[in-house]
């Protein structure tokens, strides 16, 4: 067996694609088969992230294997899919057994926190980069689009926000802090944790939904685009969290909660009246803004009156990237 | 707009996604929806290629469109699965506009020649690599498997092998001949025709079938290592093209033949009683051998004694590869 053919040993410990519902056959043959139940859709993501432009090279192997299933399977929950499994393309410079264990390990953790069984894939000898395309199931007509935000609609979101974009510096070893202040931003970077369960529970709910990956305002100014309605934000009601707060001055922070990236929350566009419901249901949901008439995203202070965003003091790693 | 949002725009011209039955949603949300008719399986294929390993770097970026989506078409063939859609991961060092648009036409023209819909996809800087997932329906038990061969049954092939080994010293510039002579081989490497509609017609007949990618040798092997059974191959029954034979000798073209990779022609096994019927459709299988009881592959001479295969003479880009 080649050192490639080695490789693909490290990740026969993903969930067993044969055991789950929807895939009739998982790896070893030309193609992969999955069969839905009547009446259902299949959703399906692509997304690749490429060494030194979407993280670190070098970076902690076990840590990427988990950031890049979560940032394809949080696609799955903006759509409130239920998650069924995924396909690895995976490029390297080499097969260093302790790096391939590591990633392994990590992606093999992620995948059972999303019960994603792995499918199939291809592994290349290249310039590191990492492709998933994952697969989930949903009831037909009930996927949460970007499409169907309403005038009058509630704005939220699925909870903190910046946090990601408050660790880059630390990712990137530019700054320094102690470790229990680090410790939460840097797994909020690492370990995004894709909020599968708050998709389903939204569907025939939320009128529209996306995750944030580009950044509260980018992404709600597609909500808003595909809707064609403006979205108001209330810079008060933006969920900061202790660990962001202890790292950056409030301002700082609410910068990188509205233009940081790589959040993975849901944001979303919900009829008033399915509020107190969810948040009974126990659904960490943060009202921070309403659905109005007109184009565009639009940023209010504490008085109501709109200001604007000024660009985020800390530097994205995604700037590089698209 | 930015440069990597006007990548997006040179794609807009492959077929329709919306109107290709099966394709819910196209490009443009959180994730593309499929959605299958009752008793129809979903077939997915995923393929890798990165500069410099699977292509030479810088080639022609219309021909390199054509064979990223062709190589990853063949599995679905191989499947015998009727074809639906893709993804398209994509990560360029620059956005170069006559590189996307030569690169665009040719994922166009491939992905209208197989009926294939651009579903969505991931655009990103990078080093050169070209990551596709193919999308293609199935009526429930009907895939063709690697696993069925049946002792009796003939081994065939889809049409004339080693066409592509041989043009890869053409392809790498280390050999120049007349252009009449090269073209219908480079054609055959940088063009490679998934025979989608042979996979069709081999539903409920073929009893295992495969496309060859690593070599006619080593991909009857897992034919025969998945049906526990050993082909034999007729080393005088090998289907050679006479633009092969018109470049090599006929010992160094039946090596290309059996060791050369990249044909993407349907190798499969098929009960004998198929044969005439499906050769009076019109189709041209060309039969090279039959399975034996027992395992591995066998090679028989003229005479019908076993003969080893020595290595192919002729560098194979794939080598680097996996």
């Amino acid at each position: 067996m080649d050192e490639f053919g080695l490789i693909r040993q490290y990740f026969a410990a993903a969930p067993c694609a044969q055991a789950t519902a929807g895939v009739a056959l998982g790896i070893g043959d030309d193609c992969a088969l999955l069969q839905l139940a009547a009446g259902e859709q299949l959703a399906i993501s692509t997304d690749t992230l490429v060494a030194g432009v979407h993280f670190p090279d070098p970076c902690d192997a076990y840590l990427l294997g988990q950031r890049c299933l979560a940032v394809a399977a949080s696609d799955l929950a903006a759509m409130g899919a239920t998650p069924l499994g995924f396909t690895l393309a995976l490029s390297l410079p080499a097969a260093s057994p302790d790096w391939l264990q590591g990633f392994a390990a990590g992606l093999n953790k992620m995948a059972q926190d999303c019960a994603l069984a792995l499918i199939g894939g291809d592994t290349t000898r290249g310039p590191l980069s990492v492709t998933v395309t994952v697969f989930g199931r949903l009831p037909v007509g009930q996927a949460l689009l970007r499409s169907g935000a309403q005038v009058g609609d509630l704005l939220c979101v699925g909870g903190s926000l910046g946090d990601a974009a408050g660790a880059l510096p630390l990712v990137l070893g530019q700054r320094q802090v102690a470790a229990e202040l680090a410790a939460p931003l840097l797994a909020r970077y690492w370990s995004p944790q894709p909020q599968l369960a708050l998709g389903q529970a939204l569907r025939g709910k939320a009128t529209a939904a996306l995750d944030i990956s580009d950044g509260l305002l980018a992404d709600c100014g597609h909500i808003a685009k595909a809707s064609a309605v403006a979205l108001q934000i209330e810079l008060e009601r933006l969920p900061l969290s202790p660990a962001l707060l202890a790292l950056l001055d409030k301002p700082a922070a609410q910068h990188c909660a509205l233009s940081g990236g790589d959040d993975y929350r849901l944001a979303f566009t919900l009829p008033a009246q399915h509020l107190p419901a969810l948040q009974a249901a126990g659904w960490s949901l943060v009202r921070i803004g309403q659905v109005v008439a007109g184009r565009g995203v639009q940023l209010l202070d504490a008085q109501g009156e709109t200001v604007q965003p000024r660009a985020c003091g800390y530097q994205h790693f995604g700037n590089l990237s698209d």
